[in-house]
């Protein structure tokens, strides 16, 4: 099960004096590739957080195998690891325009309850839609 | 009326691929700067957003005289323009390690009333501190 | 003389705990609305630079009427002041999804000559572009 | 071999609508401690930029325990995990001002030559202030 987002264009503010793009941003490209997938499936992440279910990173990894450029252009492909329980899984892939691996990642995440903010069980219909 | 804050070192995730902080980031410099300052008053920031009050820019300005670079350290003296009304008036100075005058700056505060979202006149606590 | 984005997604990492988008980004969209707008007009900036040139910021300025969330779409309208002579005059306009006038804006760009650093009038090639 | 940070204030800038730190400032925390280190030691990073040495970061991982709030201060302590070779090895630590673990973390950083652009062997200067 995964999803590739729409293309991405490097922001000349991403980029520090090595020109690369600065490692950091990364996770904020594997965060708008999950968050635009569960868009796409019909799950409005701002009602679930207003509904006070908080959704933070617990755990997250990359492999950095290539830099991306100011004026480059990305696709973030997001594959949900295992089926949704106290986690979500997902892996990352990002790859520029030239189809060159730019890096590899993976973040976990944690549901936290409203009331407790003490972890709970990914809800129902979060586990319904990823099935 | 104004503060000096503590020495402030450039991060190098501040940068750009032109070697310059981000000029963006001299908003985020100027807004330590009021915060700090606000803390060294004695007033809770954090507190004051946790009964409702928001204090969000509702102007900015920056003049930008001379670059910071990866290395560079920085001190931002900040003004308060006017007596607090319905807005707060903030001047800056940010000076670099060698007294060099890096950039000048204003923002203007709005406070919005945690019922209505409304602008609301200066929380008189807020005013006495800065009497 | 004008130039109006793509539709760009406001992105989680945007956002500050007062729920809007941090007041510091709209530099940043200011900043990619004109990169577009150059691009668009087969301009490289990529390439200005190789050759030296930069075109830092000089001068800005913002004016906030009302906020952007998390899940807001939004879209930068970029207009040329006036003529480049030595410097290049922008101004802003972002405007949400449901056709709000969410700020305006002001940018003002030197350029600096690639050997001297020193301001330099703006190269010809950018002149004829935006005539 | 480690260095524990000057104590470091949470920005308003790096909080999210979750009201904790963005996840991905953590890497921006480890980095500035991994510099402050380099410099404290003596060398200077800019320079050694400045002589065509670049030291991205190809490899990270971090584990978020507990989030950082705005008026949180914090140390990042930051080990080196082996002898330089081709690559340094960093594992980090995050405290905060009461002494609550916040996350830890692991950065891999390669060498990369200015001529080639490929990797080369951590300069001997390097290895020698790490002994």
């Amino acid at each position: 099960m995964n999803y590739t987002t729409k293309t991405v264009t490097v922001r000349y503010s991403e980029t520090d004096q090595m020109r690369f793009v600065h490692h950091s941003n990364y996770l904020k490209y594997f965060e708008l590739a999950r968050l635009e997938w569960i868009s796409e499936m019909g799950i409005s992440y701002a009602e679930m957080e207003r509904d006070g279910i908080l959704m933070p990173v617990v755990r997250a990894a990359i492999e950095y195998k290539l830099p991306l450029y100011f004026g480059d252009t990305f696709q973030v492909t997001v594959t949900l690891k295992q089926p949704p329980k106290v986690t979500l899984d997902f892996e990352y892939l990002i790859v520029n325009q030239n189809d060159e691996l730019i890096c590899s990642g993976f973040t976990q995440l944690a549901f936290l309850s409203p009331k407790t903010k003490r972890p709970m069980r990914c809800p129902d219909f979060v586990i319904e839609k990823f099935n």
